[in-house]
């Protein structure tokens, strides 16, 4: 488990449906901002990446739906890689909410594509030393 | 009442919320929809004009929601102008359910932006002229 | 302008669209979140309003969109009203960026609406006291 | 390969995100209004199900982005059932776009839940049948 952020968020109403809870196609979003947040821990933000000519797209994504989710509950959502990016980075994901129930788990497998050709490339340098590094720690 | 459009959609389970019906804030999708479609009828196509480097961004929203709309309805868009573009283009939007009901009114202001210097510019010719010809049939 | 909050959100990079700013059908969600924090001051919950057979749809909507927002940034949602409630409740929202300009306005009006014959109701007492004793501090 | 069914969608411009393209997390919708329009053939409607007191919440999701969508593609979704429903029903789903070109596969699993006691339970015989003699066309 390599260095494993957490991040909180409100679920919205507008994240509702008529089942009352959480629709699952939410969730995606929610791994996002995790995802995101977990980047940033490195200073490594999206839209620097793009602007450096990085593309990082979602190549799968897989979701089991434990606990349902309601308007109001605060979600506590955690990231952490399983092993080194190399083309790929596979993100895993748990989701709790306020009564440190176990909702969701998951995982995103994005792909290092280089925008100039949009090809597939090794994860830069750079980014492999800022996880290995904190994963020293 | 310019050149009006019409098209049908039907409500996607995802955009209902807790009280069982379609979620306020879905509705700019279905005037963009209706927006979109009304701008097909003269080959306008948002992504062609954007290639072309002009931008359409909305600068206002107004939404009247008169009855609600529910998961399996079939909606009706209508969609027109109330005047010639000029800087700014008015969209006007109706929508109907499948019993005739008029469920929404509402209108989006979009205005033409040059996207070199990202600075508005009166409604380019070729676009007038398409409207006129069709408003003249 | 009664009884003001804020609250400060995260754009998502879902909420971002192909124009590289947040699509205008976004800020209604905005707008939701700003306004469940006002209420929350009073701690009136959409749900227990709803279970106390109180429903608060959404009447009119009206946004002008004055700046882009981008992925990544931190904006900040003002919410208050303008007058005490009666049958309708009109909340008034700003939304600045973290340079603190402001990028949108906009309103929304809400009609109490009683669960059981789902007709129009005056804005229950409980309610307007709370407003007003936290108007007069 | 049990009953496939067809629907195709275009794909709003509010789906696309600043990589120009249709964000991964759009596609549980796309997933879902194949899955709804497959139930439709045997007059099986969502609505319906959850008046009848049958729930039937998403249990797991899997996605493969094979290639990206754009704002503007008309994508076909492809549903099907590898097996018959016993307490799960697992609907697979393979998108196109109007090139022909694969972009997406993937599955959802739901599950069959008696909305008295919030129990799975086992698929309804008449739905059973429904399919069965569908799939014996």
């Amino acid at each position: 488990m390599i260095n494993k952020t957490t991040i909180d968020l409100e679920v919205r109403y507008a994240e509702s449906d008529q089942m009352g809870v959480v629709h699952h196609g939410v969730y995606p979003q929610y791994f996002e901002v995790g995802r995101v947040h977990w980047l940033q821990q490195y200073n490594l933000h999206y839209h620097k990446l793009e602007q450096d000519g990085i593309m990082l797209p979602v190549y799968d994504l897989q979701i089991k739906y434990l606990k349902s989710a309601k308007f109001g509950d605060v979600l506590t959502v955690n990231t952490y890689l399983k092993e080194l990016p190399n083309v790929k980075m596979q993100f895993n994901y748990e989701i709790f909410n306020q009564d440190d129930e176990k909702i969701c788990i998951g995982h995103t497998t994005l792909v290092f594509v280089d925008e100039k050709n949009r090809r597939p490339m090794k994860c830069p340098n750079f980014i492999l030393k800022l996880i290995q590094e904190k994963a020293g720690d």
